[in-house]
């Protein structure tokens, strides 16, 4: 950590700053520039509220030199992780394909689906029981009854099964029925939830970005869930929101290749939520491979147009199929 | 509802949609311009997904013309929504002026503050007890014991209390002790604990807008509460997300009239969180005012160098007294 | 174009607006819904400005059901455009790729690059002349000198020559010059340029995205430059702004397939200078091929650490071979 | 400027570093941490690209310790400028209430509103003569002819014109016929027009703020005007782009207290533009006055209903006088 003082500091002004902080246990060093005087922290400065440092009057502003985290540096951690979920691993070479309906809407369904996704390549189910809408008048999963469907269709696929968890009320039910626990973008930062992830389940958690977050961000939230006691986190891109309005959101492609410079977690990528719309799946699922990505999670359906949400960002089963076709392709390449 | 159907599309094609928006119930116009058919909806449009039309093929778009929420809405209740915060009224000409330190340090602070903002006009206790932070290695707030700490208060100085929830599991604890109830920014769309706070509770809800969150999902977080049992909702503006780094946030202000049209809801401005700088607290909680706010939430903090947090934007009692007088200034021009 | 009725408007409201608007030639339908009464405009509505409607006191709001471009629509103009720039055909299946130095600093050098990327497979080199800096202080390229140097690179290896035209008064010696006038990211929306542009010169034009502009907006200034009469435009994906500062910028592939459908231009995605960073050139790039994108512009130097501007962000040539060898096997797969 | 080496940097990295930026006579110290080792630069640090710098495999990233910016800076010119447009002056306690008409349609309009104006309290005359629009179908503005206009508005009531130049042929003429130049945000980092506004005239700009600017890159594009020779500057704020659709930009005035620190140059408002709804005007002009602002750009129209362009933001002159008289109570108070 750097404090930078104003330019109208005194020498009595940085002995100050030097001594607090000496205080804490960290030893300083001072830089006299032409216009301003700079201290260096050294040693451990995650105790250090920056806020603390910059309302005195003498300093000009405080910056980070190191990263707020640890436990999902790849600086203290440079191999890949890898998560095993109920024995499909991720990260390190090995490539999840998450796909099934946006939501449960009967066993018919789920069961047709997975195994249509299984047959194409897909080694995981996804299907929504509980559902974040923005409008409490909008159909809101079919809860607990989704999840025994979607256990059914395990039976019958042996597929492990995703899906969002919203409440920690759940977590029990969901640390018995399901193998990869979903949270959604607009949990990423419910940090009671993500500390009660840490501490009552080790099942992975498969973390969504937020819509505004930024890639440091995005990691104190996984860091938050490793720091409470569960090291199993495997990231999701699922779309940022920008000034566009034409697509639901923005896919960001780069988020591949950074993270797996700042953090050893598996990154997957969700086309169908960024875009919003089908047709833009399959380009973006292929990009997502060979830029570098660990996996997909795909919303399929097999009859769009009637979907009791999401419809639009659906592929049918023959889609999916022709898709991951063109993901093994890719493999080779990569 | 509106639904623009492609260049492409045919005259059955037209009435394939018409027929199946009418088996929902609603009535339908056409009307065929020199490029596209539009099919307007007549009738109760809350129901239909627009998601669940966009996915036929030929459709182009469809569009709102109604916005979708009813409870919250000005336009079903022309009269401002007065809210009773035990005792203190907020909204239709009262104005609510809540003060104190961001997180509760100690019983002596919290009381010394709360004195000093009541003799100064402020007419709500605030500190924070449960605190989100980005990081897990922060400061986390003092949790029940802080609860307790601003009881005291309240019974020295008779403010009511204002204080962070950040859990379900601590409804029924702010249901006895806290007199408003505030949802943070990160929590805005958590749509689990929204619920929770309308079916288990009628205390007041201060609610933060997030981070990048429209208007219209702020309010459809409000309708979330108020559809589920508790018409007591409070909004606050707190600062948006923007490019600009070298504030903590950008506070709207063009928020309150925009609000009060959308809106019955009386909305309230936080001027220290929005610029997260001691220096800007004046000259917007004066322009907020001016503007036509309901309400102002401020951070007043005794020794603002040495706060756990966000001592860079707390004022010191003294100036916090000095706002106040420029503010029933503002108040006459009203 | 619709126009939406405030629900207060009664049918005189409603027959005054229908009069104003048939008045400029235009026909009307009437739907009368439950809450508000809706206008469709029929005929073309692009001479009306729906802020004047907008202003109404008896209007809730006015929307847009058709695009407001024409010429650069896929709509009235299905199959892809095709851009010969001296002898290189991009789109329809003919990629481009765009490679050289940021600056250009000598014959030498920019010689030396020239050969290298030819031979790794580019097709047209690049190299910034007039360069566009925040900072006045900063250097602002070799102007007219730096021209001769490409012109002379372009003698030596037939490649044609991609260079930024930064103000007016350069068109005619650009015209004379360069091959593919480039238009940057902050005069996307310099309109007395863009004019002109479609005035003096039928050079084709690649024009950037700027950097917080919707696809509508980008269309929009291709419009202008195709309305004023030269219909050469190629569209080049840069990265946009978003909150992440990791990143210079942050890249949007989804540009490429949404473009595809709303526009009949080639588009060409530029890596190096949406992330900045060399290491983020060869992920993204492949991601753009896969995704479907016309061609590449990469920044190559042969000394990226003693680069005048930019080095952060450029590839050395070896590297771009590699790059290119992998882009020739992405090419097969579509 | 500080370099903060990766963790992996050895001592000749660290010397390597310090050896080359001592060659560009600057001098270094410094500071090893646990992890990383930071090199301090000692004196002028403008003429080091630090892109330069993070090219180099060893460093990990480069920050800025002081502003790049000089001229415009307040750290160098502590007190207020004070700006002359033409005998009003701006900025040091001086207000400026420019009024006018979007778009000049003829003289009878513009001195019309003229005269209204002046009475209200206005003391400079805006009016569009070159219009930007982002259709190429849109009405363009009268141009040279609405200048005339313009000049026989001024010769009628004395009062300064303030109009848009987009084009720096037109730098001459404007520079007989008009007394504040006006740039548009879009041209904000048209650097080649800024360059010319520096060298060519001495007449005060008034410089719009880009849609998605920064201070810094605002505050830049004035360093390029007053680099090249006029100091006279004005800054206007005109709202940003945000993710809110329900206004045209949201207003930042956090900008008008944060750019009195940073800055010595004035800043007026203009609440017209930044909504795009006349009614927002009142409420956030106040705001503007309260919070400090030198000043007010406000478009008065005597027929909103039929303006050629922007009628909807527009206020009639009766309101403008109303808003005046509440503006003069809020300059009472400051």
């Amino acid at each position: 950590m750097i404090i930078v003082m104003k330019s109208s500091a005194t020498k009595e002004d940085v002995a100050k700053i030097k001594e607090g902080v000496e205080a804490k246990g960290l030893r300083t060093s001072i830089v006299v520039g032409e216009e301003q005087t700079i201290i260096g922290l050294i040693g451990d400065t995650t105790k250090i509220d920056p806020r603390s440092l910059e309302v005195v009057p003498t300093v000009e502003k405080v910056m980070y030199v190191s990263v707020p985290y640890k436990l999902a540096s790849r600086h203290f951690h440079p191999e890949d992780s890898v998560i095993d979920v109920s024995g499909v691993k991720v990260g390190g070479g090995n490539y999840c394909y998450i796909a099934g309906p946006c939501s449960v809407e009967s066993e018919e369904q789920v069961i047709e689906i997975a195994k249509a996704v299984k047959k194409a390549g897909a080694n995981m189910l996804r299907g929504g029981a509980f559902k974040p809408r923005t409008s409490p008048y909008a159909f809101q999963g079919m809860g607990s009854t989704a999840l025994d469907i979607l256990l059914k269709a395990k039976e019958v696929t042996g597929l492990p099964i995703v899906t969002e968890l919203m409440d920690e009320s759940h977590i029990e039910e969901f640390e018995e029925k399901v193998d990869l626990i979903q949270i959604g973008a607009r949990n990423m930062q419910n940090f009671s939830l993500l500390k009660e992830l840490g501490k009552r389940t080790t099942k992975p958690i498969l973390l969504k970005r937020g819509l505004s977050a930024t890639y440091e961000e995005w990691i104190m939230s996984a860091e938050y869930i490793m720091a409470n006691g569960n090291p199993n986190v495997i990231l999701c891109e699922r779309g940022i929101r920008t000034f566009e309005t034409y697509t639901r959101n923005t896919l960001d492609l780069q988020a591949i290749p950074v993270l797996q410079r700042m953090t050893h977690l598996p990154i997957v990528i969700d086309p169908s939520h960024a875009g919003g719309k089908y047709w833009l799946v399959e380009p973006m699922a292929q990009a997502a491979m060979i830029a570098g990505a660990d996996g997909l999670m795909i919303e399929v359906h097999n009859d769009p147009e009637c979907a009791m949400c999401d419809g639009a960002q659906s592929l049918k089963p023959e889609k999916y199929e022709a898709l991951m076709t063109k993901i093994k392709k890719i493999e080779e390449l990569r």
